[in-house]
């Protein structure tokens, strides 16, 4: 009936996506402690610090002190993002602290790559060559490619498939230009575009001319479609995906007040196991962070299964 | 790829689900007028009021003069929701501001159904031979069989696919022993257990028996799965759905607090619309009746579409 995988890796990006967003001030003590609460949860790959730049993510201004601080737990990958060289630089002087992986960061559309990051489409095609150096320089992995805004976009309207396409073909070829085997790509639904129908279309689209590369999803919840996406995309058999518990987040650049965090974590986890895929999380431990991560910011935040409960007390009557 | 239907057919219960668990009060001059606003909207069938004990649900004691007041629209359909002969009865006696139609009530967990209304399942049977009479003796067409707590009960646990099956079998020999054709069968995810999976598996095993009945699904989103389970019934060919404009509602008698409304209308039609499905309605009015519903009821709602917007204006760029 479908071909719904076995098992999914979750990227949690709730600290990262959060407190980017929250007017705060979050002190540095509740990032960490949201960031060990996630570690207890099963997850394996918890993004925890954006290195970006303070005056325009105030936010993350103590990215250093929050990376010095966590109580890291062996067996979960620990990730930070950066957006240009300066970053990187930042991410690599607390490489100790963190499991860095390069990726080759693309964008469907010029408005809006100039608008995240003041930069037009092919000086980020430069820029990507040189921090390919320097991933190449640490001997941090360049894993895969990350494309931003792939389903639809604020400033630049509908994305054709044949723009997917080349931009998934101009990774490759970056990537090709610095002898790196691509095994990975992340499209996003940067700005909460995506439907069931543009999901399957597009992952379709990407899985029959690259049919070996796998395939994450990074799908914000806008418009409350991101479980519904994120079905239509495991129905296709893609196994991984960001998340970000309780919901948080937001996106700062999309030019839109409502603009909702990545899926809900506990909610996907939730109905992962529900449908028998596994995620190797515990979704109470989860929901115990996201009721924390609420606290923490001090309103209620858009996560269902927190509020809604788990079905397993009803069984055991 | 799927079977998607180009047109769904959307059953609003709004206000008849958000007025009975909405703390209040509410005066029913802003009852009336959101009615009003979602008569506006393009939406053909409209649940404006329950005939139900006023002491068990004050929040209804008013629908005498809701439906004696609201201004109803060419081509829409206006329903009620009585749940015994009393409160048939009540409606009857305002059949011409409504547009009664019968429907076998049934409910696949005895538990849920003592529960909800205080009798077990062979008197519920009993109960629903009695209101076909009444039916009959007033020319209310009888159009179908709607069943509760499909997908699993807070009370009964999980439901078996026997279960289910000898429910809609049930409901098909009611109707016969009272010479009525069976058209379409409601399957209510009640209490919010269902998932895209058991969606997919329950609908499929019904359409398997009867592959002429017309099916419809009532979905709650008290676990954040409502649109995903849409989505999945709409790629298994539904085409009838009911909803709750900015997801109002819950079910007072689901013993959880935590229990949320049914899908919200203006996110299944954006997420229809958006997907190539015909609605007939119009999203924007239906945002504008959303809003209209979140400052009656003085508190935030779940929708999201009425938050996030549509996507219209950043495609006329």
């Amino acid at each position: 009936m479908n071909d719904l995988p076995r098992h999914v890796d979750i990227h949690e990006e709730g600290p990262r996506e959060g407190f980017q967003i929250e007017p705060g001030p979050i002190t540095t003590e509740r990032k960490i402690a949201l960031i060990d609460a996630l570690s207890e949860t099963g997850l394996r790959r918890i993004q925890i610090a954006s290195y970006v730049n303070p005056k325009r993510v105030p936010g993350w201004a103590d990215a250093e002190a929050v990376v010095e601080g966590y109580h890291p737990q062996d067996g979960v990958r620990y990730t930070a993002l950066w957006l240009n060289e300066k970053g990187l630089e930042r991410a690599i002087a607390q490489s100790g602290r963190l499991a860095l992986r390069g990726t080759i960061s693309l964008c469907t559309s010029e408005p809006f790559m100039r608008r995240n990051q003041n930069r037009d489409l092919a000086e980020n095609a430069r820029v990507q060559h040189a921090q390919i150096a320097i991933f190449k320089a640490h001997g941090i992995p360049v894993e895969g490619i990350s494309i931003m805004a792939v389903f639809g976009c604020n400033f630049a309207g509908e994305i054709s498939l044949e723009t997917v396409i080349d931009t998934v073909q101009q990774g490759h070829d970056i990537a090709a230009a610095n002898a790196i085997t691509v095994r990975s790509v992340s499209l996003a639904d940067t700005m909460a575009w995506a439907t069931p129908t543009s999901i399957k279309r597009v992952v379709g689209a990407v899985r029959e001319r690259w049919p070996d590369l796998r395939l994450n999803l990074h799908l914000h919840d806008t418009r409350g479609l991101g479980l519904a996406n994120a079905y239509a995309g495991l129905a296709m058999g893609v196994a991984s995906f960001d998340a970000s518990v309780a919901g948080l987040g937001g996106c700062p650049f999309a030019g839109h007040k409502g603009a909702a965090g990545n899926v809900c974590t506990e909610d996907l986890v939730f109905m992962c196991e529900e449908m028998g895929i596994a995620t190797g999380i515990d979704v109470e431990k989860l929901i115990h962070a996201a009721q924390l991560a609420e606290a923490i910011v001090g309103h209620p935040l858009p996560g269902s299964v927190m509020r809604g409960g788990t079905l397993g007390k009803y069984r055991k009557h």
